[in-house]
Order: structure tokens, then C-alpha cells, then sequence
């Protein structure tokens, strides 16, 4: 079974094992099945109905609460509401594309750019993190004349056609397409003497000549810099400077998917690569740029962007309206007036140090890794230290039953992914805690 | 000059020709192509700020007033307030995706697919009309087992790798894929007799035979109903249809994409493809399915989504949110409430005809084609009948002057593309024919 099948089935709803459920929802989940069909994923045993979310928390049908500790998106809290009013007055005032003047366009595209070392200083607005990756993507190969990618071995990059491609996490019978190689993620453990860095940077370098003499050439590297799907992988941090200079030696592109790192969740700046001290080539954007609100963005050089748009027009009807560029605003706001970032560093740190000193107790627990409020926690076989996929299953629905909610990633899907809105607080950790002691306690 | 630079070059801001601007506004412009970089489109020799929109109007910095006859995203009237409080209610409610069952996102996809015939039953929520024709692809080469598409030679589809493959009117330099085959629009001018649908059928069959034995096979005709960049062909209603029959005999997929003419702009129902009596494979949505709102959808066959879910796994983070639900809940209501499709009907049968009655005084007025709220108006040389660009781009920028926004379309941009917002009143169809009048005079 490969990551994608493993990390779905892991609380992945299945009507064929649905019982004792009441009318009511039988006939809910039916509806949603029939509509939805064969694309219809729900989450647990026993779905849930969400009517509400507030800061951390989404609440049910029945008013009953949860700890959101699985979902990035909402990054400054659920229905934050300073960014909703940015959506709600410009929803009201205008809503158009991009081929007219706006200031508040205009005053998203530089505050954002504000926060970008140089040379990246172009701004390309989408709607998803998909459409910024495929966009990335092109410009790569525009570049560099080469239609080869490397990515990590259960990269998640998006859903189009092409970033399905570079997105092995999502195959469940489609196979690596010939312009595409897969490396390992950058995980410490495997390397010799611990060295990752010289690692991970060997085998992108194997690839890019696996690349070269097979036909497709190198374009670049694209990976997310905490490798969410692949099991969060974050430390050293600096690592991925060897891999970054081996790319660019080849004439490739380092593509930053801050998708997953981006807008202050590592803890240490807004983005992902600042923390490994690299300046990619590209960088792309999505989920929680506007806290919930469809819109991404890719920056890069201006002659990369020059360079693509010679051949082809590139026009996003949604991408860059006002109610984006206000909600984008907002969420630059949230960031800076809550200290977010310090926050994600304060409170990641407490709760990562709170897990390491579970360990001793509980050799279920293997490593731990993270970086701000991203959190790996692998649940190991305490005899054989091969992976948990199964007990991890156990504790996301035993989160459930108490109140958290949480996902897994990682190739086996044995790794506990702690990814909560940044205004998680010193209590939420707590209690975060306290329920996981209280799981391991019962098992 | 092909289809997408002469169309691009009709309107477009041209900073090398610009003078004469105040301070304020070369700043602003200079501001905004350092950031945007080579992607920036502006319209018009001197670009206009917008900073708020209301039913069928725009109103710049200057507090000038225009009539919006360009933009069908709007398409139950900017910033409509019955769109705008869905969004503001449920942006401050809930926003999430949909691993947790939602009643608002259950309304709307049950509410969406009532709307369409037998056996198209599923749905699949996006962002974008790209994201909707990128998975439409996929899943009509998965249910073909072929990768050739046939797109007419001035289509547009969006802007994704895969879309923009099957999107001429975005090239550049970029050429046609080897799996891909453009036909001629259908345009009755051309067909012997003024059968086009014999015409468009017989081009499509010779496509299909031309992909069969050149390697790619045959996946699919991807069609918007109404050809919107190609320049407008609606009629005869019906003419698809040989067309269909034969993409269906070939073993073929026929996608509707009703991005254009789709929620009620050709009058005729909602869907365009329902003009012409067919049931496509797969039906692909966009632009105004939420007013602005980013959010697109891809309807087709319980068994071709199974199909397409077997190798791959498909999930859209923003896709089918509730706040997209709740703004195209939104959206159908205003259609059904203030009669939108009829208004279409009856208003764009009075402007057509309005523009018909001006041929005999104005030789320039070529053809006149279209379906209710999308009508083109092509401008020709009056002595060699040939299409005359220029005067196209001169009238775009005279309505400008005389507070009309509008563009051009069709394979010389030689079309006048009328597609206002569905609100649009006969009183506003008497303003833009007389705004017609008084430019075709003064000319």
C-alpha cells in the first residue's frame, strides 16, 4: 500500500463498515455520497457536521467543541474577525480582476512583495496553491529549456495535471511520470553521521543526473520546506542549502512551495526557505494567505516571469480581485498585531519540549520534529521501532472522541501531524497534552 | 499576429506610448508593473482606477460612472447585496473544507445538480473554470484511455499547463501540442448552404480521425456553447449536435464548458448546452458561479468520476467550501428571484435587434450573432467586407470616453464582444446603442 492509501484510510470514512448511525445521519451521508460521489472523502468512523468555527475551534451539530490541531488554513484562527470584515467590506464595494488600478491590490502586491529578498520582486495572483505550483512549474521550464522535476517521496504539491504529476502522495494506481524523480525526504535518522544536509543534497544530485542522461533534462527542485506530507522533516534548520546550491550548479530552479511553511508557521518569519537561509527561484503560495479565502500567488525574478510571458499569456479571472488582495491585507495584519510568529516559536517550542518529555513514559513515541506549530510525532512498534500506522489511526480517533482533531502524514502515515492555527495558546498545548498522555495512559 | 496578441494589443495599456499623465497616475502605473512585472494586462492607452461597482456600473477614482458591458463574472450585478450577505454571513461562521459534512455545501451541490439532466449526477467543487477543465481533461483521458482533444482555433479554457495546452487564443510563441487539434469556429458564413452544424461536425470527424491515426487517440471536443473567444456563434440552436453525435460514435467526451455561457447568459435555461439539446459528459463551470466568489465545478457521470478516483486521489482545500456554497446558493436565488434568464432573453432580443436595424446606416456592421446576453458585432472594412481590427479598437476606446467598458473577441479581434452583467436593463441597451450610434456617426 502506498502513502496516499495508507494516510486516507487512516480516518478516512468508509460506508461499507457505517453502523449503528442514526436516520438522520445515514440519510446525510447518503446525500453527500450520492453528490459528491466517487471524490467524496469525509473524515472518521463517524463523520462529522460542522456549524461553527472560532479562533482554534470548530463546533458540531450538537455544539460540541473542538481543538482544531489539524487544519493550516484558517492559520490566524477560524473566522478571525478582522479578516472577515476585510472580506465583507470589499465583497460590498468591488469585486473585479486585475486589468483596472486598485489600491488595495496595489497595497497587498508591495506590502507582500516587502517581505521577499531580492531578486524576487514579481507577484503572479492565482486562487490555490495548485495553480501557483503549476504556474511555477512552467516558468521552470520556460527557464531553463528542461521539463524535469525532483520532489520528496510523498510530496503533496496540488491537483492539477501537472502538479499531480509531482505529487506522489496523491498516486493510487498512477505510477512517477518519466520526467519526474522522487528522493527521499530529508529525514536525520537515515543519514550517515547524521548529516542530512550532505545527504539529501547527494541524492538530488543523483536525480539531476538521472534527469540529464535519460532525457527530460533538469528544471528544478520543488519541495515545501518543513515537508509536511512526507512527515515533517525541519531540522537542521539550513539544511537544504547544499541541495539548493547543487540545483542551481545544474542550471535548475529551487522552487519554495510555502504552501505548508509560509505566512509564520515555522515560527521563525513569515517563510520557510528565510529559516534554511536560501533565497529560491520561485516561490508559491496558498492555503492560509487568506485565512480561508481561495487565493495564491507565485514570486519570482522579474526576467523569469519576462521570460515565460514571451511565449505565452497568463490571465487569472479571480486571482488578485480586491476581496483577495483585502483578505491577504488582513491576514499581514493578524500576523503582526497577535505575534503570531513569536507565538508559533513560543507555544510550537513548549509543546514540542511536552512531547519529548512524554517519550521516557511511553515508548510508543519516536521521534519527534517541528519546527513553530508544525509537529511531526512518529508512533513506533516499542519493540521493533517499525511504524505505527495502525496506533496512529487509534489515537486521531481517540482525539476525536475527546475533542481534538488531527491528521497523520509521512510515507507511512505513522507520524501524528501537529498543525494548528497560530493562535494556538500555552492552554490549547496543555490540553493537547494532557489528552494524548490520557490516550497513551489507556492503551 | 495570431489570435491572442491581436486581441491583447486592441485595449491593452502600452507604457511605451503613454504620456501625458498626471504624476499621480504614472506613478500608480509605474508601481503596479514593478510588481506585477511582465504579466501586468491593463486596458486602455490611459488605465482606469476602479473603486467600487454597484448592478451594472463601475465608478472610478474620479467618481465618472461606467457602464459595464464587459464582464460576465458579475453576472447577477457587482457587489449584488443579496451575494455579499451570504458571503458575510458564512465567512464569519464557518469556512472550511469538506472532510466534515456542511448543510450549506450539501444545499448547494444538491441544489446545482437538480439543475441538470440524467446522468449527470455528481459533482466536484473547484476554484476556478482552469481548475474545472484541468480535472476534465484527466477524466476524459482516463475514461478513454486517449490523450488527443480537438478545441476550436480561438478557444479559451484557462490557464493551467494541461488548459493552456488546449487554449490557442493564449499563445504567444507557444504552437499547438501534438495532442491537440483545433477546428475552424462555427461560423455560417463559411459553411456551403449555412449548414454549419454538417460543417462543424465534419471538421470535428476529420480531427478525430487525424488524432487516431497520429498516435494521441481520441479523448474529448471541449466546446463553450456560445465560442466566446472565437468571436460568438450561437446559431442555429441545435447545431451541436451532429458534432456530438459524432465525438460520442468516435468513443469520444463531449465537455460543455459553461464558463461563458453558463447561469442563464444565452437566455435559454442555464446552461448553454441545453440551447443546443445535448447532454454533454462532463460540464465544467466558473466565472459566475459565484459572482466573483473564486469557486468553479466540474458535473459529470457517477462513473466516470469512479473511473478517474481509481488511480488518483482528488481533493480541492478551498473547493466547495461553505462560503462558496453559500455565495452560489446566493447567486441561484438572484437568477431565480429577479428573472435573470428571462431579462437575458427578452433585453438581448431587443439589443440584437437594436444592432441589426443599424447595419443599413453603418456599412462598417458586419455579421451581428448571439443568444441572449451575448451578442458580436463584427466591424468590417465596408468596401473589402474584411475584418477591420482597428476600428474595433477604435470603438472600444470611444465607448471608454463615452463611459462604456467593452472588448472584442474572434480570431482578428474584430468582434465587439456585448456581455454585460444579466441586470442589464433596456434602458441600458438603449444607452449603448445610442453610444453606438453617436461613434459610428462621428467616425
Amino acid at each position: 500500500m502506498n502513502a496516499a492509501k495508507e494516510i486516507l484510510a487512516l480516518n478516512r470514512f468508509d460506508a461499507t463498515k457505517a453502523s449503528g448511525f442514526d436516520a438522520g445521519l445515514a440519510e446525510r451521508i447518503a446525500r453527500r455520497e450520492a453528490t459528491f460521489g466517487a471524490s467524496s472523502v469525509l473524515f472518521y468512523e463517524q463523520p462529522i457536521e460542522m456549524v461553527r468555527g472560532e479562533g482554534v475551534f470548530l463546533f458540531d451539530d450538537a455544539g460540541r467543541r473542538y481543538l482544531d490541531v489539524y487544519n493550516n488554513v484558517p492559520s490566524v484562527g477560524h473566522c478571525h474577525p478582522h479578516v472577515v470584515q476585510a472580506i465583507s467590506r470589499q465583497a460590498a464595494t468591488l469585486n473585479i480582476h486585475t486589468r483596472y488600478l486598485n489600491r488595495t491590490v496595489e497595497a497587498y502586491a508591495g506590502r507582500l512583495l516587502g517581505n521577499f529578498p531580492a531578486p524576487l520582486a514579481n507577484l503572479v495572483m492565482t486562487c490555490t496553491g495548485s495553480e501557483s505550483n503549476d504556474l511555477a512549474l512552467r516558468i521552470a521550464e520556460r527557464v531553463t529549456g528542461a521539463r524535469g522535476f525532483i520532489v520528496t517521496r510523498a510530496a503533496y504539491h496540488g491537483n492539477t495535471a501537472a502538479v499531480t504529476d509531482i505529487s506522489p502522495s496523491s498516486f493510487k494506481a498512477q505510477k512517477l511520470a518519466s520526467h519526474v524523480r522522487a528522493v527521499p525526504a530529508p529525514d536525520c535518522n537515515g543519514a550517515p553521521g547524521g548529516d542530512i544536509a550532505a545527504l539529501f543534497a547527494a541524492q538530488v544530485s543523483a536525480a539531476i543526473e538521472d534527469l540529464r542522461t535519460s532525457g527530460p533534462g533538469f528544471a528544478g527542485l520543488i519541495v515545501d520546506s518543513i515537508f509536511s506530507s512526507d512527515g515533517i522533516f525541519a531540522d537542521p534548520a539550513g539544511f537544504l542549502q547544499p541541495a539548493a546550491a547543487v540545483v542551481r550548479a545544474a542550471g535548475g530552479l529551487f522552487i519554495a512551495d510555502e504552501v505548508q511553511p509560509g505566512f509564520g508557521r515555522t515560527g521563525a518569519g513569515l517563510w520557510g526557505f528565510a529559516r534554511h537561509g536560501i533565497v529560491p527561484d520561485i516561490v508559491t503560495m496558498g492555503k492560509p494567505m487568506g485565512n480561508g479565502f481561495p487565493m495564491g500567488g507565485v514570486v519570482t525574478r522579474p526576467d523569469y516571469l519576462a521570460s515565460f510571458c514571451q511565449d505565452t499569456g497568463y490571465f487569472n479571472t479571480f486571482g488578485g480581485n480586491p476581496v483577495a488582495a483585502a483578505a491577504g491585507l488582513a491576514v499581514l495584519d493578524v500576523i503582526e498585531q497577535e505575534g503570531l510568529i513569536q507565538n508559533a516559536a513560543t507555544v510550537g517550542s513548549a509543546l514540542k519540549d511536552g512531547l519529548i518529555a512524554l517519550k521516557p513514559a511511553f515508548q510508543r513515541i519516536g521521534d519527534v520534529r517541528g519546527a513553530g506549530l508544525f509537529i511531526g510525532l512518529d508512533f513506533i512498534d516499542p519493540q521493533s521501532g517499525a511504524p505505527d500506522t495502525a496506533f496512529a489511526s487509534h489515537v486521531i480517533n481517540a482525539m476525536k472522541q475527546r475533542g481534538i482533531l488531527i491528521g497523520a502524514a509521512g510515507l507511512y502515515g505513522h507520524t501524528l501531524k501537529i498543525r494548528p492555527p497560530l493562535c494556538f495558546s500555552m492552554e490549547n498545548a496543555e490540553f493537547f497534552l494532557d489528552t494524548l498522555r490520557g490516550i497513551l495512559d489507556a492503551a
